[in-house]
């Protein structure tokens, strides 16, 4: 099967946003066993649209993608391009417009529904409807003699959790081999010393493949197995996960699902620790991070982000001389906000403290503390109190980032060495 | 003059890496009032490639840049299918090959070049050429009886000062008219809610154009105008902006490169004041968001993230039996953790306490008190407590990303309207 993927906003051919959709498609539809040979860019024009659709399954495609232009206004206009081009009538979903009533409903409890609301709920007849469980337009799939248009919404958070969990299901259900895959996840190691340490591996690999993958401040390995069931495709992965293991130990810190916040908030808990974290340059994101996972009030008692001196003294017990003398970014206060952080909570005998405080620039560096240099703070007790110096590359976003993944696996490894 | 753009590589058709190219091009063709109206890729394919040059002319461009493939290898075609294309004859450019033999000769001072080199030195006969400072495959323009081809190398580093500094002067040698945008950000009302209101204007527009973007909590509208300069674009963008303004007033929080938390920044400091807040259900969202704007030192004096009820009371001086009757989750507890933050500071006269209390999901909701339920608490000294009940939508990520935008808003309202 051969896929093309077109990608409907003006706001893509304007460049003010970047196409992460195609890319995330591409990468999904690989998975599949499924080739992409061209991805497209229109925008909501209504006879560049038809010919796209037309010039994708001239050029041989079987199956096209449309991400984007399903919203409610008369500019989004991809379902309705579709279906005339494919010759369907556009009909009234009544459990889709029910849904958009409600979540209406519940966001504006004092306003009527305005009518270009229901245009979301027409479907082209005869159509497959993949539900969004995180927006109000839905995903549809339309066959038309060995042709398949698959329609998704536009924002990112929409359309990869619909294709993952919904369109992928389908598409395999049409497939003859199953492609299982298995994810593991790094952190503290860089891509290319991650590639470098596993060459041999990635060298000789054929089925399983392996795809190493770099997020910000992690490494996912992906191991893909292609067989004719699923436990025959889950024992070709186990002896490449265990080689991976064997060269890589703790810097894998989870598979598949297992986020870096989830993995400590379990090892917090398995010890009997609480956390309260101590911010400066992170300024909440930590904590942020933390609260991400849904189990988290199980450990974490609270999060403080004192970003002024002032604050530290106030609220995290540092003391004031100290930071005179060393500076608020340093090796001595990142220590003193994660001790202070833990002894003014309530119960310091088990609340760990972790703190970070740095340098996220633009402004703010000097020759001897440039932009990037960002301490960590681990206070455990009855272990004491560890600190961590780094320097980070990026802008500040990007550097606040990479310390908040940074500490979160200090505190990891911290527990699972000593 | 209307472009397309072609990428060129495998890499992207397998989703290994974005296409920030496609964005960065339209961009900047944009600013020379050159539409795009496709953006294509293909693969190192020769077949494909031709066809993809061939069908962005069929399809009426004037202009198409190819990236990518430029390389000395075998499957770095797209020069070589280019120039088939328009019949050019490939001949040795002496200047281009003498340049790739120093660069050579500086970083492998002991090995003969091989033959392969010389590819990146053929020219298409008659082509303009664009040296690259920062590789070694130059940029090329051919024209062709009103068609133009421009080839640029593929990475960033080298296509996007090759564009900004070589092909813009060209380009802008051969245009007439400039495209000048603006843009006009709303917050707190939904992107159906903003065209309704709107809708006589959209309707009505041709020059200038409006175009909204829904982004999480935000929507933005792009006006743009295309004349024959910048002061006249910008005077035919000033009376739709106006209008726009008229009808959606406070709901627009700024402009262009403004963001929420900086115009909050701002509010707070023309006023005379710092600012702390109190998390729960966001986590340190809300105050790393705060912490995205780079002068936020100025204004924020910290932020309490007090998940435990423990915390509520220890931190903020919240009363045990006020949660005990009304709720962690309740409007009083939201009212009581702003004064609370604010009054536990160091200088409660000018400190303005912003809280979140709610439930993020995916558990802990009740029929009373559904996941999405959000209290914000706003304490601004000298002027009182206000609080705010929201009902958001969503996973528990946009739960708690639609709260922090509210919260942001609410700030930014009360300052306005007050």
């Amino acid at each position: 099967m051969t896929a093309e993927i077109i990608s409907v906003g003006t706001e893509l051919l304007l460049g003010d946003i970047v196409n992460t959709n195609a890319a995330f498609l591409s990468r999904e539809l690989a998975k599949l066993g499924i080739s992409v040979f061209t991805q497209t860019v229109v925008g909501d024009n209504p006879q560049r649209l038809e010919r796209a659709y037309r010039q994708a399954f001239e050029r041989g495609a079987d199956l096209v993608i449309a991400g984007g232009g399903l919203g409610p206004t008369e500019d989004d206009i991809t379902k309705e391009i579709a279906a005339e081009y494919l010759g369907r009538p556009l009909v009234l979903d009544e459990a889709t417009w029910e849904k958009i009533q409600r979540m209406f409903a519940k966001i504006h409890p004092n306003q009527q529904i305005t009518p270009n609301n229901q245009k979301q709920a027409l479907i082209p007849e005869g159509s497959h409807i993949f539900p969004n469980s995180n927006g109000t337009a839905p995903g549809i799939c339309m066959e038309d003699n060995g042709r398949m248009i698959i329609l998704l919404p536009g924002p990112p958070n929409e359309l990869e959790p619909m294709f993952l969990e919904k369109a992928v299901p389908f598409l395999r259900s049409k497939s003859q081999t199953v492609l299982v895959s298995k994810v593991l996840k790094v952190a503290g190691v860089g891509e290319s010393m991650v590639e470098h340490r596993i060459k041999a591996l990635l060298d000789a690999q054929d089925n399983p493949t392996i795809a190493p993958y770099a997020k910000t401040s992690e490494v996912w390995l992906r191991i893909t197995a292609s067989a004719a069931c699923e436990e025959k495709a889950y024992n070709m992965i186990a002896p490449v996960s265990a080689k991976l293991y064997g060269i890589l130990g703790h810097a894998i810190y989870g598979e598949d699902d297992d986020t870096l916040e989830g993995v400590a908030a379990h090892l917090l808990k398995e010890r009997g620790f609480i956390l309260a974290c101590a911010e400066s340059c992170t300024g909440g994101m930590l904590t942020a991070r933390l609260v991400n996972h849904p189990g988290i009030s199980d450990v974490l008692q609270e999060g403080v982000t004192a970003y002024a001196n002032e604050a530290k003294v106030r609220r995290l017990g540092v003391n004031e001389d100290l930071i005179a003398r060393c500076g608020a970014v340093s090796a001595e206060v990142a220590a003193a906000m994660a001790e202070g952080v833990s002894r003014s909570g309530n119960n310091p005998d088990i609340t760990v403290g972790l703190s970070t405080t740095g340098i996220a620039g633009p402004g703010g560096g000097t020759a001897d503390k440039p932009v990037g240099r960002v301490y960590l703070g681990l206070y455990i007790p009855g272990l004491g109190i560890k600190t961590k110096e780094l320097t980070l590359t990026g802008d500040r976003t990007k550097i606040r980032n990479r310390a908040t993944v940074a500490a979160l696996d200090f505190l990891r490894l911290s527990f699972l060495i000593t």
